[in-house]
């Protein structure tokens, strides 16, 4: 089944004009004609069941009719995460998506050779991992700041898993264990690792749990993807037992 | 520090003439010169310290000098995928040779859709993240066969992993909690998922562990990160607890 995240309100018998992309994705690519069933979603009104009403030269009108999920929303979990060459930070963007991700918070550290972030792109991509994956919410997106700020007004109740290859951590596994669930961060760091400055005032953090991933070295973006893995089994919503915290 | 793979015979002073491409990284990429270090491994002979002796018009030579870790392998670890579009098979195949997979089986089910397999370009990626990753084994990769025909042959000692979103069993991590360690398998199905008549052969194997990996829908690539991560967090090197098993 076909489905869109769409920015108008929600509510039965709503009509909504697709942009023209989605109006050729669904017309020219899907195929889909008038009667035809998809879902929407925006964010904030849960998942509605549509038919495609009007599929013209000025694109394709759909009309809402009930509601298939109501709105939920995920693990309260942040990714941080180095501003990494851009084919690879579009695919932890796409992947901090399908693993449940609520924001990505983009770094820059002392090792940082910062590519140009293009927002509205990586906004892109988790839009279409949200449609893809069944989400009916989109993680959100904030600009690059320096770590040393973000660390400086850091949320006194929000854990940080941090991967810390350098020292005598644990497996991230074993140090998830027993943590409490809420609010959590994932920080991922560039492919050149912290610098001494930052690893120590990571560690002097209060909300820091290090962590290692393992006898190899891996890329940025299976660090992401395997640290938010090890989280989502032991903390987040991978664990059914996990789902009333 | 640079790590290069190499077919040659490793041994203390044995001389090894680079390959075009090889040399043009180590001498016109790296800048490296006459005396400078690197570290070279052949998948038998451990990783060997080697310094440049030569830098000609005819390519790089290296004169090796003594041997930095013995031939090890890691976990007797299969991952078995079904042939998915090349882009998101060559990042499955660069993954899984950083998370110590010890061979690549690529399968055919009823719902792929057959990309070309390019095998030498699989092994280049192979070899490049082996490099990198700090693997001194190479994962072997071998040609797409049916999935009904290797379960056919399936050898009695090895367990498998196999994800199964459709039914009823446990998050992975659970599904893999005190199981033994040894020979195992992970499979990650086709985009379109498993047949019926393939899933009931998978579930009916004595040596099928089945396991889910969360609510939401993930692509392949993501899966077998997910998958390959819970299965050495619980079963193999990156739990240190396992090292001796």
């Amino acid at each position: 089944m076909i489905r869109l995240f769409v920015t108008h309100d929600l509510a039965p018998g709503a009509r909504l004009g697709l942009n023209p992309d989605q109006s050729r994705y669904v017309i020219a690519v899907m195929r889909r004609a008038p009667g035809d069933a998809l879902l929407v979603f925006n964010g904030r009104d849960g998942e509605w069941r549509a038919v495609v009403a009007e599929s013209g030269k000025r694109g394709a009108v759909l009309q809402v009719e009930a509601q298939a999920r109501p709105q939920t929303q995920g693990s309260d979990l942040d990714l941080i995460v180095a501003v990494v060459k851009r084919a690879r930070l579009e695919t932890i963007v796409e992947k901090a998506c399908e693993l449940g991700v609520r924001r990505i918070r983009l770094v820059l550290t002392e090792r940082t050779n910062p590519d140009h972030v293009r927002l509205p792109r990586l906004n892109t991509i988790a839009t279409e991992a949200a449609e893809q994956t069944g989400r009916i919410d989109l993680p959100e997106i904030f600009e690059p700041v320096r770590l040393a700020v973000l660390l400086e007004s850091w949320a006194p109740e929000r854990r940080l898993l941090f991967c810390d290859e350098a020292g005598d951590a644990p497996p991230v596994m074993d140090a998830l264990a027993g943590q409490p669930k809420g609010a959590w961060a994932v920080l991922i760091g560039p492919e050149g690792g912290f610098s001494p400055a930052e690893r120590a005032r990571l560690r002097s953090l209060d909300q820091a749990v290090p962590g290692t991933l393992g006898p190899r070295i891996l890329r940025a973006d299976t660090a992401a993807i395997s640290a938010l893995t090890l989280w989502q089994s032991v903390c987040g919503d991978w664990d059914d037992r996990n789902l009333m915290c």
